[in-house]
């Protein structure tokens, strides 16, 4: 669900409307059952939605809702934020992952959250991606960014640019190349991933001119990675990567810090972008927008990120390494 | 010229035998003639090459060449970097700058050098920008690149990434603004260019959750430039500033640090990018491609960005703040 306050409810309700997604998924909303009988009042579409607990049969013509709130009618209100509504955004977290954890659903798209409004409900973890690797057991996991013409994977995220350098430390940096190459592989289906890495400095530091990162962090990383018989090569001067990917001389680039990955990024794939956490022992997706409050529940959100977060964790799910297999199947 | 043993000479007699060239400017070489006609030569290239004197007529059916150097066969092998040839290049932007400052020439486009060359050769300044501002006598210049869908202005350049955050300042910050805007409408042609500020932080700090340089500097500095009358709005975090630059929101974006700017810029641009030194009394661009030792005298480098840059160059000098007018023209 997200946050009920939020455009989560609406883009959700109109991807899973689409005809290419219907014939490829069967959805299984989790949240409040009210909120998004509403919203879909509102958004004039004619969607059936029911009740649905894990162990009862899907119901047919009807879109099955696992319920984790009853929210009043003043907690339902679009861009208005509520504690109430933070804490349901939690509780739908904590059973989804758990549909997905046990077998009962074979992957996880989540909607926008606030992490303000989380914490104000007292969630203590900082987003999704953090929340969902505690409840995966501690997971060690990395930020993804899915398109079409390009993937990156980030070291470090909502950190103060002053704060990268100090973070890096060439552990992170081989880690995001491991759980990134790996998820590559097994959930997105690339037989023998690519890999670039990009440098922190401008010209990848020139051989020490600006900074040292790629000399002691960056490059020893890279050659550890390499040891272990994967396709990685860096650092390489940002400026140099993203064409260089684009152009499909890569398969993704592992990214520094947030901007470094996002915003050329976010330059290609404005709407079509998915967020993706690898290192889960689920496949998780989500759109690349946030809660979007200033435009929520006016009927004009873009569901086509949305859409693309929930085709693609159906694709990844199908994959061998993408999904548990639920026992006896 | 630039560096002779780099792409430069080659890119150069490439860009202007294009037939689109010819028509649009009269060239004037500044460098060593014998390095230009072997090139030529090498390049199996028919163009007829001459001495030439700033007062002596421009020679007909040659291209005049203004000799600043005569380096020997040695000091003239491509892909061999010489400390002959870094004082050389030095000697080539001096004249070259010392031409337009004159008005002898309309604008100047300079070929690639190699700052760790011309640093050996005894010639001080970091590079081009540098040592053109302090002919210019001491001009505050910002580094621009320009492309048809995205043009940016660097408030830090060539610096670690460590090091940008202190070295942002509301002054900085400002006089990018006003020296982007300026070279903009006057020597670009824009009539009121709308200009983005990127933020430093991911989503620009989020309100000083992650790092507070966008509270402190980055907005104050937007205020004094709007007090101004400018058209400018931010700071906008990067990975939207970009996708809205692309779509036609804004001119140009203003980044706080280099790869902020090349990344997403040489994403769009990878070969017909143009370097624009905002802030000098007179033209200047250059390809932004460096001195490419690896492949130089193979006869393979891409003269796409320097025909870019030329023709960028002749189309600023014919508007009217794009150069200085000759006395008596």
């Amino acid at each position: 669900m997200g946050d009920p306050a939020g455009v989560g409810p609406e883009v959700t309700l109109a991807a899973i409307a689409k005809p290419s997604l219907k014939r490829r998924i069967q959805p299984i909303l989790v949240g409040d059952l009210a909120h998004y009988r509403e919203t879909a009042r509102r958004s004039r579409r004619k969607i059936a939605l029911e009740s649905w607990r894990p162990g009862e049969e899907i119901p047919r013509g009807a879109v099955p809702v696992r319920e984790v709130a009853t929210l009043a009618a003043r907690q339902r209100v679009a861009a208005k934020p509520t504690v109430a509504g933070g804490r349901a955004a939690h509780a739908a977290i904590v059973a989804a992952a758990g549909l997905v954890g046990e077998g009962v659903a074979d992957a996880l798209t989540t909607a926008p959250i606030s992490k303000a409004n989380l914490a104000a409900a007292g969630c203590g973890a900082t987003g999704h991606t953090e929340l969902l690797a505690e409840l995966a057991g501690g997971a060690n996991v990395r930020m993804m960014m899915i398109g079409d013409t390009l993937r990156v994977a980030l070291v470090t995220t909502h950190l103060a640019l002053v704060d990268v350098p100090a973070a890096l430390d060439r552990r992170s940096v081989r880690d995001t190349i491991l759980i990134a190459e790996a998820a590559l592989r097994s959930q997105l289906g690339l037989r023998r991933p690519r890999i670039a890495v990009a440098g922190l400095n401008p010209h990848a530091g020139e051989s020490g001119l600006y900074g040292r990162e790629e000399i002691d962090t960056i490059k020893p990383a890279v050659a550890q990675a390499r040891r272990r018989g994967l396709t990685v090569i860096g650092p390489i001067a940002a400026d140099s990567a993203f064409p260089l990917a684009r152009r499909g001389h890569f398969d993704a680039v592992v990214c520094m810090y947030h901007d470094q990955a996002l915003a050329p990024f976010k330059l290609l794939h404005f709407s079509d972008g998915v967020n993706f956490t690898a290192g889960l022992p689920f496949v998780r997706t989500s759109p690349d927008h946030g809660t979007a409050y200033d435009i929520a529940g006016r009927g004009i959100a873009d569901p086509t990120s949305m859409a693309a977060a929930i085709t693609m964790a159906a694709d990844c799910a199908r994959r061998p390494g993408g999904s548990r297999r639920r026992p006896g199947r």
